[in-house]
């Protein structure tokens, strides 16, 4: 199944939720054209999730099935790549507590993607310690399946730095060459906007068209589009920048050149919010449509089988690299 | 071999050397009389004394069989109390990852346990998260075994307020009963002193006398044993407090009366330092000598199937917990 002279790739999701148009261009598209060149695993990251979920663990545990039905609905191939359950691969929390030894609370404190987050998130009662250590627990999750690259937007490289300089200080206070360093593969799509026009397409601003969406609740979200405020009668010119439909039709729409000429038109007046509205949702329903085709072809037994056998495969990659971390650091006293 | 009508203890060591008889004195004696009607796990915590000499595993790893064979030596019966390596656990390592995420930060940072050893260690680069995080890995220890006694020293009774709290925590958000609250067994043995009359008889200091040590070491050890530096003359009045010759009397010459009587003497005048050190030198060498037959006893074979015994035993206990907690927390998808 595996070819091992392909590159390894980790990417994931955290899964509290179903899946959206924002996570297919963010990665999900990415995914489906790498995993024939590259030897690809799929972290369904339920323990990552728990982090800032531990409270509400149901919204965790019950999203796993969703986020994988959604991956094979984009035509993420289980045979091809490898989707698994982070939570069912112990190991990863063996080489977390040990990499925990190698990190220092200050270089934590200081790493910019967390401190970001930690202002953004708000914890009430005083940040988790689960939290803030998850950089490390990232750490394992990349080494343990010995993956050369990571695709992540800008603001993660910082965890990958941090991956590295674990991985640096491992290699040398055990004197081994049994951890690889990582590189990030960075993503050029820019954040898919939300309906609304907002920031981002997020489940917790219900702004997102999800992939498991019906037809009309894609016509509805697509005719409720933030477009220009200003462009009152068809015939006033419009305004592209900032305008929703604009911004999915630049993401979703095959014909560039189309939309580059509905934009000139749009500019100019005489083209009206309904007419690129019909235009886009026919795109939208063509692509979600070939999403439903995919996922009503699935049935619950085979999801659970795709999901055993993928974090069996996973866990195999696990455990050659626990042994060796084990034997690095001389723990293997019944060998 | 187990006993469910007994309680739980759940006690232990860092394996970073031989021990010696300030252990013997501190827990390892109450151990032995404890293990008949207590189900007692001993686990020889590797990976916690990783947390703080991860630049020196060796000094660890070559330490588990030298530990257990001073256990056994005590007399320590392994069909009676379960002897175990913590890091051949993995299961308590997800615990930990669990419960990382009930303790906020600021909780971790104010444990005066924790605290104290800090300043103690002077860590140089910093503080390793490892080493911070370290009583939630001992909350897990002790909770996955469902231990209900835990013997420790008065400064040890934060950690299990900590435990207690975390596991409070677990049970009220899962909506579960499945871990049990811990009492403290306060052990109310005095340290002992090191040879040379500092603080405590400990290998850095090297001030210690070992379970393992030869007649010969252990004859040179009593006689190098710092007295009452005014008594100069067997004639003169001597000091009793502070002086270590009696302070191993206290703890190990079994005749209370016989060993107050001398103390009466000696501060009167008239009891010279070599009387008392051959009588303490006798105590001892009849003390050790017994651990000496019980060692010599022992092949590195019957050692080694000792913890692979003792191991399995725990982990049968881990896994029952821990699938306890999976299922709380909702993760055992695969069920």
């Amino acid at each position: 199944m595996s070819n091992t002279n392909k590159k390894i790739i980790l990417t994931g999701d955290r899964p509290s939720g179903r899946l959206h148009l924002g996570h297919y261009i963010g990665s999900l598209q990415n995914r489906v054209k790498l995993q024939d060149s590259y030897q690809q695993y799929i972290m369904i990251a339920d323990v990552q999730a728990l982090t800032d979920n531990f409270e509400h663990p149901e919204k965790i545990t019950q999203s796993v099935y969703d986020v994988t039905l959604d991956y094979l609905s984009v035509g993420i191939k289980p045979d091809v790549s490898t989707i698994f359950i982070q939570s069912q691969i112990p190991e990863l929390t063996e080489l977390t507590v040990y990499y925990l030894n190698l990190v220092n609370l200050g270089r934590l404190e200081r790493n910019p993607t967390v401190k970001a987050e930690i202002q953004q998130k708000g914890f009430g009662e005083g940040i988790p310690a689960g939290f803030f250590c998850y950089p490390v627990s990232q750490a394992a999750d990349i080494t343990i399946f010995q993956a050369e690259l990571v695709p992540v937007g800008d603001d993660q490289v910082p965890m990958i730095e941090q991956t590295n300089e674990i991985v640096r200080r491992f290699n040398r206070i055990y004197q081994t060459d049994c951890l690889k360093e990582c590189k990030a593969h960075l993503s050029h799509a820019s954040r898919l906007v939300g309906i609304d026009g907002k920031a981002k397409a997020s489940k917790s601003l219900n702004n997102a068209i999800y992939l498991s969406d019906s037809p009309e609740e894609v016509r509805q979200k697509v005719f409720q589009m933030y477009t220009d405020p200003n462009h009152l009668k068809v015939s006033d010119p419009g305004t592209v920048e900032g305008n929703v439909v604009f911004a999915y039709l630049d993401a979703f729409h095959k014909d560039k050149e189309e939309v580059e000429n509905l934009k000139d038109h749009y500019r100019k007046g005489g083209l009206g919010d309904v007419t690129i509205k019909k235009l886009l949702n026919e795109t939208l329903q063509e692509l979600i449509g070939e999403f439903r085709e995919r996922r009503e072809s699935i049935n619950k037994d085979d999801l659970k089988e795709i999901l055993v056998e993928g974090t069996r495969n996973a866990r195999v990659k696990a455990m050659e690299t626990i042994e060796m971390v084990r034997d690095a650091i001389g723990l293997n006293y019944f060998k």
